[in-house]
């Protein structure tokens, strides 16, 4: 079941220029490789998770309460301009936060959507062309990836996956546009 | 599959005492049965998330940031006193805050440990007899379960149940007990 995956942080520190300049395309990675800083290649949970959503071919939907990493911003961004259509939700107090991914998101065109709810809306999964779901304890933010005790679980199994699109439709329609 | 659930907050406001009660034994559900609140019974998303817990007849490792929620720290209570060995891992930083259950779990002789680091122990599941795995967004709180959107999955597959129980037992052996 090659679709199966737990991964735990706090993920190691390691470059992920040469990932995300691939997914890019040639002519990106030609430019941005090989990545000058000095931490180290090779897998990390980071990088696992971040060739999953770069798996993506057809839609992204994302919902997370805080989405601050600027590297998992860069891949939505990367899908988005690939022609995946992406759609986020995430929470209203969180998102304006210093350092959230969300404004970027939404100039480079990704439809954003948020609640004005008394409760947060605390998901933290992002299901990929339909069939993979990525969920766990782990916000987007690099204070959670590189110090925090998280995990994600990478599931394909139906059982899964139709309950969260179903969650994540119901939460799209309620919420308005921003 | 009949271990497979997925359960989404917030969980409608019900009555749990009939389900705790009965777990507690024939004594205790005599003395606490009928509840007089006006709460609806029936089934909710807190209910199904206690009966998987109240399942449990060996063992029960917990791993979580915040608990604060009465109901379910109820339900670890009475696990314990019915010979289920319960091991609780926590944030140390949340641990201290008003209405954490830790306190009352420590009291009435439930080991906890939890670790003294820069980052949070920001897992959210629990393992009943090292084959069901427990796992999503959702803390042990009381605002959490009734206003927050949040997910639980409910897994036995021995792929996501194995390495969740490795983790546990890595925290486990770096924490020290309080
Ligand atoms: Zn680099
Ligand atoms: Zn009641």
């Amino acid at each position: 079941r090659p679709g199966r995956e737990v991964l735990f942080f706090p993920s190691r520190p390691s470059c992920t220029e040469a990932l995300l300049a691939e997914a890019a395309g040639p002519g990106e990675a030609a430019r941005l490789c090989p990545c000058p800083c000095p931490l180290p290649r090779g897998d990390c949970s980071l990088s696992r998770l971040l060739r999953r959503l770069l798996s993506a071919r057809r839609s992204l939907e994302i919902c997370l309460f805080a989405f601050s990493s600027p590297q998992l911003g860069r891949a939505v961004q990367l899908l988005h301009r690939r022609g995946v259509r992406v759609r986020v939700v995430t929470d209203a107090q969180y998102m304006g936060l210093q350092g959230s991914q969300i404004g970027l998101l939404r100039q480079a065109g990704i439809q954003v959507r948020h609640g004005q709810e008394d409760g947060y809306m605390h998901h933290k999964f992002a299901i990929v062309d339909r069939r993979m779901l990525i969920t766990g304890s782990l916000n987007w933010t690099t204070q959670a990836i590189q110090n925090n005790r998280e995990n994600v679980l990478v599931v394909e199994d139906a059982e899964y996956v139709k309950p969260f699109l179903e969650e994540f439709e119901r939460i799209w329609e309620e919420y308005r546009p921003i």
